[in-house]
């Protein structure tokens, strides 16, 4: 009996079919990557969304910052393993191993960031990204100032708060369309 | 001693030092509003990001739908007030209001959705929404049973869906900023 | 398709019916304000409780205290949030924003008192009031502490917690009952 | 080292410092109790509230209904559990054990009563007063449909909400003034 | 109707059928007790798993240790309350009732022990015990300081650790079996 | 700045100290393994503690049972997710993925059982296992008939609840000792 789930709930369009900026943008990720990571097919069902979702996603993950792309994504599997999310944890913890270059800091965060190997500052960034997804109604200016005694400075902390977010949405996207992770993230960057 | 507090935790940009789609949005807006939502000055702030919301925004609140625009606030109510967002209760339980055409619906969701006077079929919708809002992870194929039931489609429940991921992040940037819904929206849609 | 719901889930007694104490406080709370709050009317359905109801609210709420009555309402309508009741966060929010001549903080203090234009003094306050509404058990000498500190006597906090007791059970016998606020609630205190 | 904790935060009046009527009540308890409840006391720290909570109790326990005298202390003891509330554990276990002639049941109903010796019509009893105690703004339509099935007038079951819902305070105001019970009540009804 | 539930849901052994260590044992604490607790019955049902249960309680329950025999019975009831235990609570609060020579001390921390009669040592005992049991993934070394700063020692901490741990295994398999506690339990060690 | 953490909160035995049974039953492990998982070097640290662990993880993991092996590890990673423990999640993940061998379903379980690629006889399993570990309080006759209705008898029943019951315990000890899990685990099992 096979038990391996389709990657949506919904239908998903071919390449062939899609408004051409959506599928100049997914080849050009399928050269980059060597595969297209599956939330690309799954939300281009709705080429507008897609189009807003990964502006989004540009403007704050691409963008210069205080946080080194490693603490970006560590703030995506925190954040997303708070949410129980299969895509994103898989997905951005292949990310993480890479821009890391350390083999077991995706699963550590994953499973109890607060026995991660990471720094003390990092610590306080992640509590704060959690409780961003968790608990967004308690953010207060203690949390800030907890934040500015780490040496993160105010746009900093909209950068953490930005990023928890965009991955509240995103994980809800992901828990509305079953969205499945490609095979391939699972083994990326644990290797020699 | 006066308490009130300002509209954001971050610098208000002047609209004019803001890119000249970003003022011509905006200014758009207080033509037909009367006055400009706070929302759009507090994310100001970050121009990329603004424009990513905005498109966000506009791709699953304005485009056609199973969904009226009213069934549409409710959703954006009952999450935010699942949240307990400040900003978005407020100035969506006014857009509500108005939309309706029901002076007294959006204080019944914000308070108790269970309660409130909406149809079988509007129940459904919100429990579900509200599910997304919380319990994302437990979401499952009976949930979609339940809302085909009272007729609702695969593509409207992706835009029940869609907006309560979306309200996920816009509820989380209103925490961060503490954003402070303008006085207008209280009174509105109330009266005679 | 009409969904209004009726105010209780039990019958409603006819002020005729009624025992003349209380048919005749209820005919002097209309002849203050202009109509019969819900609450009076469906809670006379059980004769001695109403009387006991109504001697515990007097006994809290209209004596004098080092709580202004402002305050006092900010505690009913913070712990009925917390507790979702539609009835008592409306017919208090009225109160509330009559008596602090306040237009928003009801809406606030309902929605998240956290982010409400409180004082200081206020918010422990609160925070005091939601705990015994929600978590009761895990009240300390610390709380006390913190009360004493913003310049709260003993006979002030009792004063507070008392009111957040009566309306736990207040708040139970308008879900057990399924109460519904008079539509006059809504826009009363509004302004001009 | 004595650990042994006073039976109030709040001073404890001299019988003879009380008004008349609340002198006389309490007389009246000692002489049919043999000693004096220390709730009597407790809450004789302020006359006008102690009328009306102990009018209200006098309301809901002493009056026919449909349930037993076992049966709402059952209620009693598990919406008390329910709130950590030691003074109501103990007090009303000592009432349910002599009520039900049942040395053992108190206990049960404290620390489990999906576990006790009870029906089936009073685990439906006691799933619903643990509700109104934890979830009250989740009771809807359903759960009358389940007690009706067990044969619960809509009369009982104004009943069992209206115990838990005074409780709701009684556990409350226990909480606030750190009420202690008498010794006595511990063994009371528990042997041959 | 009688409605007393049997001593588990699983079959339970006849003593004569068990293997001859595994009745020696049990034998033994009958003689010593004067009744065989259920426990010894119940999980008498699979005999390994009974072996390696009373190897590891004898571990921690019989070892020296900085915290004495009513310490260790204490974490054991307030941890089993925490988890809604009935045998546990029942059974480990006649013991504790034994070792304390206090009549009062087990039902005060099975119903909140934040409220019993017992040392600031004690208490910050049990809120780790207790933490252990509900949220163990939070333990951190604020926690260890807290506990040393009451002059706990790291080997005292595991062993309060360690007790919490297995009773969190023992909650369980009680739960699982639907163990129920020898009526003997409810009465010992109340007292003259 | 190094910030790997140790094995242990506790002092680590070195091989040579320990007594020979325990030395011998490590030294067995490390052969047919490659390594020492770290749970023998961080629990040898309580010699009987030690003992009585290991049997119990023997008497449950070894025997005959309805269960296959990847079964039961997958209760193992469901259960220690639940819980958050860092240890217990990538060391059996890793078991898991070889019993099963699948590369994917350990991480697939660890995110959220509920979208794993296992049958919907297992998906039972699961939720009954993570009931155990979450809400054991909550077991009653139903989840019984779930469980049989997918063909499990009242044995392998028991077997869940008992590898869940462990793990109860087997998670809080890797708590309260900050166990770290071995580098090896993380990429065991991954494929080619």
């Amino acid at each position: 009996m096979t038990t391996e789930k389709p990657i949506s709930r919904y239908p998903v369009p071919q390449l062939a079919d899609l408004p051409q900026d959506i599928r100049e943008r997914i080849l050009a990720v399928q050269e980059k990557s060597g595969f297209i990571p599956n939330v690309f097919l799954v939300l281009a069902h709705r080429p507008d969304e897609f189009r807003a979702f990964f502006a989004y996603y540009d403007a704050i993950m691409l963008k210069d910052s205080g946080l080194s792309k490693a603490e970006r994504e560590m703030i995506v599997v925190a954040t997303s393993a708070a949410n129980d999310c299969h895509y994103c944890v898989v997905a951005h913890g292949a990310i993480l191993r890479i821009y890391a270059k350390d083999a077991l800091i995706a699963d550590q965060i994953a499973v109890n960031y607060r026995q991660a190997d990471i720094t003390p500052r990092q610590r306080v960034m992640l509590d704060f990204a959690v409780k961003m997804a968790q608990r967004p109604q308690e953010i207060d200016e203690e949390d800030f100032v907890r934040l500015q005694a780490q040496g993160f400075s105010d746009e900093d902390i909209w950068d953490i708060g930005s990023i928890a977010a965009f991955f509240a949405l995103s994980n809800r996207m992901a828990h509305l369309t079953a969205m499945r992770p490609n095979a391939a993230f699972y083994a990326m960057g644990r290797g020699a």
